[in-house]
């Protein structure tokens, strides 16, 4: 184990974290799970970075391409340094909001002793207003907006940033906010498999106007590693359920309360109890395909997001802002005991 | 006609903008397109809208909800006076990027004679960072972020404030960015129909775990009265076409340069040689629920992209910012002339 209570002050402005050795929970990385896409062909050429904890860009162009533009992300293989940049960086966490991405970066620099509460983080990624990019020490915090189409391309072009930054044994996790199903508002859900809205456990992906069927488990060992460390935060349930990963939140997720609406109170709750059945206890809009990306791409991945309300018990989000901030705290609270723990920091304020 | 060329200064900051009577062209609003809906039934109730150029807010549990939380655009019927505030909205505006509709909405308070140059507008959102919104006179410029999903959320949410608001009357334009097809970079399609990755023009919507078929064509008479604005600004390239619409940047829209491809160049190639000979000019990824969703509830609506880049040439964003900056300004320029135009204002400056 490197020394791990040294001074991660030396990290302030990201730059100049020390590369990390880490334990043995995570230099198993680089572990591929077995694909569900069919076009493994044309993917041979990439999967020999298969377990030396590198990221799998199953993409045998880029090799030949001069130069990477990553638009959305205003970054690129030419005009930035991207290793020396992002190669150390251990953890990403992503979510929707760019003031909760930012807001977690300054937690995250405080719980590793980085920087005073309230200093400030620059966004990497400035000069697109497309998602805010901040970081903390070894730890990426990003935003991806909201549905499955705003995250892939956030996805995608992270994924190759990781990859031309040689970053090796990363571990990504999506921090959100969620309908909760049968279950208190303010719990935390630790997704094992995202489901779609018929409940299946699978992500439809077009490819040249074909579908292919992609898998949604995520890493179970992370999942169970999170869960354990809810157990020291005992002041908010924590429990692990599949997640629905919707279109759509009105219509899409059986609300009453949209511009369209066609269906009675009673359907909408036959359909919400149905889910429960199959083993949902959260609804949001972005699980199925960042754990359909991040799988195929060897990343070991975890969404955890807090239920803000009861799905069950009505549609309408009419909590507070200071209750909605406080349930928001929530997922970023494991997370950066999680990432205290994987680190071997201990509290010591 | 009404006194158009008054001193639209009046205006300013937006209430006081004077109620509107329009002409011809757009008091005939509020012709409801045939529905693809087979939700019929419960709709009844408020389709007494129509012909008055009111919004069709088709859910009838509306009426009996004692408040209306809009949570992703922190407003609310009990928080706001949203007849107050938005009841002269004529013109709504919607694009992804919040700066970029910052940016339009200050164009249109020059344009329409309601502030000099720089000066800066009130994001009337500010208490949430999903969605930005901005007023300039009787035209409202809004984000939607990336994607169907995120522009649906931020539709049905408008919908309901136009409802609330007693709004009539309006016109709604998205004014966006694409991927061109067989057409040279910087050309402006104005969309006829939007269609899906097989060239279909329908969008599916998931209802409570079924899907609903529903038509994606936009107002032809609006597209040819923009296409007719677009002979006054000789200096870049206006056609109608249309527009393809899909889930994925990447895989989705036959890139070589996402984190997986698992496909040629050759099929690539093919795929969008399919796409232009069904008619298809350009690609982006909020067309077809933006069309299917105002269509729906009565809302003349056209979508208006930029191209970026011809996409049989390349999959790369690689122009300058400064190009690009350009490129974006010409939807809105087009936009500036056609509300003008309604407004009838003449150009003086």
């Amino acid at each position: 184990m490197p020394a791990r209570e040294e001074p991660w002050q030396a990290g302030v402005g990201g730059r100049a974290w020390p590369l990390l050795t880490l334990g043995a929970a995570q230099s198993t990385g680089g572990r591929v799970s077995p694909s569900a896409d069919s076009g493994g062909a044309a993917m041979t050429e990439t999967t020999s970075y298969s377990g030396n904890g590198l990221v799998l860009v199953k993409n045998p162009h880029l090799d030949l391409m001069e130069e990477d533009v990553l638009y959305h992300l205003d970054l690129g293989t030419k005009t930035h340094n991207l290793p020396a940049m992002f190669g150390d960086i251990k953890f990403v966490c992503v979510g929707g909001s760019p003031n909760r991405m930012r807001a977690f970066a300054q937690f995250m620099q405080r719980e590793l002793g980085l920087a005073a509460a309230g200093e400030d983080v620059a966004d990497i990624c400035a000069g697109s207003d497309r998602y805010a990019m901040y970081r903390a020490g070894p730890v990426l915090s990003i935003s991806h907006g909201m549905g499955i189409p705003s995250i892939s391309i956030m996805l995608h072009e992270l994924i190759k940033l990781l990859h031309h930054a040689k970053c090796r044994d990363v571990t990504i996790i999506r921090i959100g906010t969620s309908g909760g199903l049968g279950i208190e508002a303010g719990s935390v859900v630790i997704t094992d498999t995202a489901v779609d809205s018929s409940f299946r456990p699978r992500f439809e992906q077009v490819v040249l106007g074909d579908v292919v069927v992609r898998s949604t488990e995520l890493d179970k060992d992370l999942a169970e590693e999170l869960l354990a460390c809810s157990r020291d935060i005992p002041d908010f349930p924590t429990l692990i359920g599949h997640t629905m990963c919707t279109y759509d939140f009105y219509e899409g997720q059986g609300r009453l309360d949209g511009a369209l609406c066609s269906f009675s109170s009673e359907k909408k709750l036959e359909y919400l109890r149905r889910a429960y059945e199959a083993g949902v206890r959260n609804i949001e809009m972005e699980s199925s395909a960042f754990a359909a990306l991040c799988r195929l791409c060897g990343l070991k991945a975890a969404v955890v997001c807090v239920t803000l309300l009861d799905r069950l018990e009505g549609d309408q989000i009419r909590a507070s802002h200071e209750v909605l901030w406080e349930y928001q705290q929530r997922p970023q609270r494991l997370i950066a005991a999680f990432i205290r723990k994987r680190l071997g920091l201990t509290r010591t304020d």
